[in-house]
């Protein structure tokens, strides 16, 4: 289906949510309640329990959530990047339904069509010869067991990953991690060597150019498993396009580089997509912006937008080779969980019937990409804008000469977080790492929301502006 | 409410299950697409991918399922031990839907209604001061963050894990597993140290009663600790009783002693409940049978019976205190996730409605222990029969005097595999491991249906002493 037919419907449907959505007295008091308990019992992620002061959301749908004083925003976030369809799309919403009246949980073990549909539409979708699936929770989990399949094919233990990259958070995931949050989690016996990622616009090289980047990055990684001995490689493990690290996009022959280093040293490539997959770039896979075969596939996220906990490995032939005979020695209860796949199954299929991946790569094209460009012409406080399809990065600098970032490395600073503030005063939910705001939304977010928020962001980075130095 | 007013509803809706299930050409037609897609794309846990042949559910109610050719089967193996509260309460999958309806997922960072009670709940059940929860997807990645916050919390690395134990299936839960699924995973770098369990049935310190062997395995237990370097041990890792393992109950005053050991050298104290919790064992948490409080609890499973994949620790006030104002460095995507934590709001609810923990301890008290107890007088293959509430073992053996297992260790035999064919031709789905049966039924199945399953259990038993050697 086009993307001109599908377009009307999900506008439509849009349209009507903003007109029909109204928060109640009981629903902002129900909201302060739970805010209490939250406060009381809930232990959350990645911070300092004490002073954390969470937003509560009321409600959501499509593109829209609620806060708890009932004020709407619009989700320039997709949550952790992963409603890729928005907040309750129909369809999902009444597979999961449907499913859940059927039946909601078999042990892994077990056939079951959700599940087998589930894997045989990842492995239809899925690059080249990638036709196994093996599925679990989320995406920590998937990249724990690809590292686990690499090991045993290649009877080798390191795995090379990049500095400035996100693989998860239980302990080998995070020690894969090339940001900030490895750090306290640091074992140094994971077995993890982290090389320099391919970064134009803060290139570890010194290169002034793309092909230059391109170039020098390869030599660098490919210098460094020749130091690390290519027979003790196991896996390289790369995101196709990093995301929460910057969503900066590797340059033209990087993919096809790194695809022929680990071809010749016999090392397994590992394309995490947990982020970057299921339409985010404006294709199914963001592996597919080049001629680019993996071995093996992360996923979790967009497959099912989160509505039920999911993940995956899509699995080369040869790596199910190795487990034909022999046993894999890895599981987990919920692996193939009937009512995730069929969430899954939704997803996917309404993406298709809606042109929902097409539709990503023609914001990105021509909403996002043009609408940033500008914004960046006329804000002295962009150092670059970069993405594609619904996954965008701007790099906010103190100066553009010296790009100087707005936040450290690792780090916030009262300037960010002032444009944060402004961009949630203008009635965005923003994305924000470090110096960056990321302009991630539902890949099916109707135009006239998704330019409100860029209306946002413009008046933001007037806040950003005011901290240039010269 | 008390366990006879409960019961009557829940044999009435079992009852009418018995009569109304039927299962059509066409639902065997599906089975057969479903499981030639599985076959061709699905990647399984623990299995050689190969030679494996998966039976098909076609559908599940209460403690039946219903195999790929039609055949009804009563559920003893609860799955892989999590549908403590059957397949498909309507009451779960009520709630299920109608937070589909309202929201199916949302970031961590953000307060939701349906977490917020999920973890006020989950808080209320925990012993002691375990007064917040973290939730993740599974049981695996439960214990990684257990294990993370015991290190973070007391500066120090080494973990203490059992022997004959199951923790999970990602790379640092695997490593603390001490059952034959580690041994292709040891990566020997993990900070884990194994320690020899009490087992009365198979002492591994000679002992021959109870308290003999309690006070042997603690002097084991702390020897090992002192030898260690106590400085060096963050946690110990414990299931409070052993699960796929052997529920192997541990003997009077052992826990006692390990919470004294740990208190004694500040070494974090983890109870791995993720099989053994949320009414298993006849109580809220196994834990609970004896006067012992936990520095943490990993759970998952029972707490919403799989329906979603959910899982948590449960967390003290001392743990908690470590990272009010220092950031916790984990978290994942669906840290607390709203379909999730509702199926465990709706899933406590129900089991507290219906009396379902008081109904686990009086089938085990009742009627599975007695009829057990029988079974091992009747049958010279059984060597011991031991348990609580709905979870229990039989183990076989050749020799009841020399207590040669019907299977090795880490293994399979033909033996084994007979007596398993016999109790699925009997009608049974069972959960077997080594040379055990598990009985590890719902805790709320019919009591009818719990004697059919045992009469079934009782003929293969029959087989089972056909391969008894004197
Ligand atoms: C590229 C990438 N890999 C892995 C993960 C971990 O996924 P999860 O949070 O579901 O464990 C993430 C999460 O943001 C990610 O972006
Ligand atoms: C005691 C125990 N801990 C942890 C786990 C791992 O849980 P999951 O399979 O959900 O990762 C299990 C699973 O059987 C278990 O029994």
């Amino acid at each position: 289906m086009s993307i001109d037919a599908a377009m009307p419907e999900t506008a439509e449907a849009a349209a009507l949510e903003i007109t029909t959505s109204e928060i109640t007295a009981a629903e902002i008091e129900a909201g302060r309640r739970a805010h209490e308990l939250d406060r009381a019992h809930v232990f959350h992620s990645w911070q300092a329990q004490g002073p954390f002061a969470p937003m509560t959301v009321l409600k959501a749908e499509g593109s829209l959530v609620w806060d708890g004083e009932g004020n709407r925003l619009i989700d320039l976030s997709s949550q952790l990047v992963n409603t890729n369809i928005g907040h309750q799309h129909p369809k999902v919403v009444a597979a999961i339904q449907e499913q859940a009246g059927k039946l909601c949980t078999i042990a892994p073990q077990h056939v079951n069509d959700a599940r087998s549909e589930a894997a045989w539409l990842v492995a239809e979708l899925a690059p080249g010869d990638l036709n196994r699936v093996f599925f679990t929770n989320g995406g920590a989990d998937a990249v724990e067991h690809a590292i686990r399949m690499a090991r045993l094919h290649t009877g080798r233990r390191k795995v090379f990953s990049a500095y400035r990259s996100y693989h998860g958070g239980t302990h080998l995931a995070v020690n894969l991690t090339g940001d900030p949050r490895r750090l306290p989690n640091d074992s140094g016996d994971s077995g993890v060597v982290h090389f320099l990622p391919a970064y134009p616009y803060r290139s570890y090289f010194g290169s002034t150019t793309e092909a230059e980047e391109t170039e020098r990055a390869l030599r660098h990684l490919e210098d460094m498993i020749l130091l690390e001995g290519p027979q003790n490689v196991a896996a390289l493990i790369l995101e196709s396009i990093p995301g929460t690290a910057g969503i900066y996009v590797p340059p033209a022959g990087y993919m096809e580089g790194v695809r022929d280093i680990t071809r010749r040293h016999g090392i397994v490539f590992i394309a995490d997509e947990v982020m970057a997959g299921f339409g985010r770039s404006g294709k199914w896979f963001a592996i597919d912006h080049w001629n680019v075969v993996p071995d093996l596939v992360t996923f979790a996220k967009g497959v099912n937008s989160g509505y039920v906990p999911l993940g995956g490995v899509a699995i080369s032939d040869a790596i199910f080779e190795t487990f034909r005979e022999r046993a894999y020695p890895g599981g987990l209860t919920y692996s193939g969980h009937p009512l995730a796949c069929a969430a899954a199954v939704a997803t996917i299929g309404a993406m298709r019937e809606e042109g929902i991946v097409e539709n990503a790569a023609r914001l990105g094209a021509e909403v996002i990409g043009p609408r940033l460009r500008e914004l960046a012409a006329k804000h002295p406080s962009v150092g670059e804008v970069r993405g594609a399809g619904c996954f965008w990065a701007v790099e906010l600098v103190k100066n553009r000469d010296t790009r100087e970032p707005l936040a450290p490395y690792g780090g916030s600073s009262p300037e960010m977080n002032q444009v944060v503030a402004a961009l949630k005063a203008g009635g965005v939910l923003p994305f924000a790492n470090f110096n960056r705001i990321h302009v991630v939304p539902a890949l099916n977010i109707p135009d006239e929301l998704l330019l409100e928020a860029l209306e946002a962001l413009d008046r933001a980075l007037d806040v950003a502006d005011g901290f240039v130095e010269d």
